[in-house]
């Protein structure tokens, strides 16, 4: 095991602000606490939340890293008190609550999982919170059950095509809206079944066409907005709908009566401020439940395009054109 | 076993419109169909949906009665074909998709339930749709748990005041809210820890100040309308908001990323397209879990007021004022 060094390199936010505010800056290595392993980071995940922190409307939960990252692959270079999931050494990828965009990072051993087989590094960079949150939001919150259609709003993004696959791998059929025609071409080769152009048609004639006017038994929305009311028009009686970002605003006008007269069940969530626990157990289940889809390599990451650490800002921009289909990813 | 006549008073809609078009007709006596009991009738529940049915805003469902009346209690006197949960002479109250209005009225065999012992036969015919949509909104579609705070909006309704008493009974705190002093004082009676005038005060202040800025686990809502963003603020993180009715009126404005940050579940339902089989898991259920309550005389429905069967346009007039605290009840 090399020496670690006391200083490394991260990617700090100077200020509020837009991709330029992403600037290096040198800080001490982290130790790990009781309970911690320490990361050097090969790969680290870019995802929408980011963003948010960078332009000041989503601070760091009290006590995380007030670093942007919330996704990481790498090696194992230090132990914390306690730890007995990991040893030195190991391949792992983790959500982290902060501080992805450095050469080192704290992650709780509990929720680090072992890199599969056939994963690259930088694959590995960018699957845990995008698993972790379709996982979650899909099949323990939303319930998906083999048999059942899931409409996933923003199909090619990080969270939809890893949706796409695991919800194929395990059984379901499933529709998705994207923008341009290269997203539905992107979403329909990963295995959706049908892909609707929101720029193109109206996605809830589409939906109840496709459904025979039954509607899809759940929905997975990172909209909002007006697509709130729509989702009610294409859920079915029984229907679950599952928010898990609002891009285009949190304001929605609703017909409540719908709630009560299809019997909707609407819910949501948000990953980071989850307890130890519960994203330990979310952990737990995907190791028995979804890892071995990953090992046998039938479901991966899409992957974007990455981006050197030092060059994060250009990753944002990236992102912030919503060209990107899949994940973006910075190498370390 | 007297002989049934041929003919019989119900009341009818003679149009869709105010009290007034509620007038007596007679119609032949219904032949109860296999699986099927006819009741006659003592006593008949008005809710609020034979309002709506009068105006003209609730059409009955594919074959159901056209005249109103929900709920009903009676006698057992003829029986279809493979009727076996009830015989001739049997005294039951049971909730009907229609047709309570009347001197007789068919109901199916697995949805009657054997009037408690100790409650009049006007008791029981303001029970059973009441206690069905309080079971499973509260207890099978909430998951009110003891130890959890139940928020009841309209706590002074026939279904309001059933509420209180089911989840006091059951270990649950209650707060409620009314419109007046009188209808407070009923509530508090009943059980209530907290009845809010929503006319002196703000109902959500007074929630985040009862439950020490937690809020309360489930909310029972049959007001809609600016309630529904309300609710989103008096709920618990994890909190469920079970929409029952929309009296103040369907459309809402709603905060989309508080279902996500507090993992909101709203959801909501309606009894009367409910499936046979589905209404007669929700009998089942409430008579292993609930029949005991009312036998014990723990639980009985909050009486308001009643009147003779020909005299209906009052007691929709009565509903009407929203004076009432309880139950308004047919006596045949």
């Amino acid at each position: 095991m090399e020496q670690l060094p006391a200083q490394m390199t991260v990617i700090g936010i100077s200020k509020p602000g837009g991709p330029e505010v992403l600037i290096p800056e040198t800080r001490a290595v982290p130790k790990p606490g009781p309970g911690e392993i320490l990361v050097k980071v090969a790969a680290a995940g870019v995802n929408r939340p980011d963003i948010s922190q960078r332009s000041g409307s989503y601070p760091p939960p009290p006590g995380a890293s007030d670093l942007p990252g919330l996704e990481i692959s790498g090696e194992v270079v230090a132990l914390g008190e306690g730890v007995s999931k990991h040893k030195l050494g190991d391949r792992v990828m983790s959500l982290v609550a902060g501080g992805g965009y450095a050469q080192y990072c704290i992650a709780p051993d509990a929720q680090a999982m072992t890199v599969p087989d056939g994963f690259s590094m930088i694959e590995a960079g960018a699957t845990a919170e995008t698993l972790m949150t379709v996982w979650h939001n899909v099949f323990e919150r939303g319930g998906l059950q083999p048999g059942e259609t899931l409409l996933i709003h923003g199909g090619s993004s990080g969270i939809g095509t890893m949706a796409i696959q695991l919800a194929k791998a395990l059984g379901s059929r499933v529709i998705v809206t994207v923008g341009s025609q290269a997203k539905a071409d992107a979403c329909l080769k990963l295995g959706a079944d049908h892909a609707i152009n929101y720029k193109a048609e109206d996605f809830v004639a589409r939906v109840k066409a496709i459904t025979s006017g039954a509607g899809v038994e759940l929905i997975l929305d990172m909209v909002g907005g007006e697509y709130v009311e729509k989702n009610f028009d294409c859920a079915a009686v029984d229907g679950r709908i599952v928010q898990i970002a609002v891009l285009n605003g949190p304001k929605a006008t609703i017909n409540a009566a719908k709630i009560m007269v299809k019997r909707l069940h609407y819910t949501g969530s948000t990953l980071r401020p989850r307890s130890l626990a519960d994203k330990a157990a979310m952990v737990k289940a995907i190791e028995a439940n979804v890892l071995p889809l990953l090992r046998s390599g039938q479901v991966k990451p899409l992957m974007d395009s990455n981006f050197p650490l030092e060059h994060a800002a250009d990753a944002h921009r990236r992102m912030e054109t919503s060209e990107h289909i899949g994940k973006i990813v910075l190498v370390v």
